[in-house]
Parts: C-alpha cells; structure tokens; sequence
C-alpha cells in the first residue's frame, strides 16, 4: 500500500471537484434543547428534508459534540444552488428563529471546493 | 433588528475572504478508542498543536458526534500553507497510522473560501 493509497476514492456521492460547500458551525443556547415539540430539533429535520429538494444539493456531512460546537458540511453544485436555499422561505424563518433564541453563535463559510478525495477501510 | 443583521460580522479570528478550508469527515475504528496513551487521542492532540505552526495557519473548528462523524475544518491563509502541512513529517506518520488502525473512512475537501460571516448573540 503506498502512502497514497487513499488518494483515488471519491467521497461518497460527490462528482470530481469543482463543487461547493457551505460550512455552518454553531452553538446553541440551552433554549434550543429545552424548546420542545416545534423548536429546533424538529425545524431542523424538516429543513434537513427540504434541503434534498434544492437542485444541485449534493448531500451533507454533520457532527454535534455533545454540549458544544456543532458542524454542518452541506455540498452543492453550484452558487445557484446555495442562493436557493438560502432565499428558501421555511429556511429563511427559520434562519430569523435561530438568531432570535436558538443560536449562541454561528459562522457560515462558502467556499469552492477545488480538491477531494476519500478513504474506506478495505478499498486501499 | 434586520433580516440581514447578522451578516456584518467575521467568523471569529479569521480574515475577509478569499482565504483556505480544509473540511476533513471521519468516523473512527473501535481500535482508535481501544488504542491507549500512543493512540489516536495523543497523536490528535499532538497534530493539534503542530498545525498552529505552520504559516498561515488561521484556525480551526471541529465537532465530534460520539461513536459517529467527526468533522474538522482547519483554516488557512493559502494553499501554500496547506500543502506544507500535508508534507509535515509528523502528519505523513500520523496519516498513514490513520489508514492503518483508525479510520474506518475519511474525506478530505481543500476549498477556497469566498464568502463567510458570523452571528454573535448580543451582538446583532
């Protein structure tokens, strides 16, 4: 196995690169878990099903470290993509609800990815 | 307050675009929980604080979902930097112990960042 043995794979669903990504990392207040029923946990699965059907959307990465940051990896094809959702009204009423009580902070970074390549245990 | 008040802010240590991302999602072996004091965790930490040496090293953001995804996004000022820390002797050992016994899958995604801002609560 040569020391580039994992540079030949695809991440999964992606095509070869260029392709973008918006990264999010945020964290929430102790507002967003105690929310309840139409609070954050359940606006974001709907916004994470409403996603899939903006052309262009390519899939998502996501982590939570329990109790602190979590990041948000969402790959799209295209800028034209991105402006979509970002215009998208459930997304944008949920955006002002997030500023509003569920977010301590957040960051969100656009970025055209030029280069990739994947890794599964076994395919080396 | 707007709908757009939280754009005016930078993500937090970091500069107006265009500068690097590197987006790194992985989920872990149970032999990289399994593997002691010289395992995974160590070495994590040590890369850690090697990154912040190499020039143009901005930052860098990382959540990890327990006995799921991690995701890492490391930020730099320029390729240049990004390439020197793929080479960095440390990180060649490290990567291919990875692929050895830590990861069952990874994805790497080098993206040149266009657009970024940040929400501060209190602060829009």
């Amino acid at each position: 196995m040569s020391d580039h043995a994992d540079t030949g794979g695809r991440p999964a669903g992606l095509p070869e690169p260029p392709y973008y990504a918006v990264v999010f990392t945020s964290t929430r207040t102790a507002q967003a878990l105690a929310d309840g029923p139409d609070g954050y946990a359940r606006t974001a699965e709907r916004l994470s099903r409403l996603v899939r059907e903006v052309p262009g959307f390519l899939g998502e990465d996501s982590a939570h470290t329990p109790g602190g940051l979590a990041v948000t990896v969402a790959y799209f094809r295209d800028l034209a993509g991105i402006e979509q959702w970002r215009d998208h009204p459930a997304h944008l009423v949920a955006k002002r609800r997030g500023r509003e009580r569920w977010y301590e902070r957040y960051a969100i970074h656009i970025a055209r990815v030029e280069h990739s390549h994947a890794f599964f245990r076994g395919a080396a």
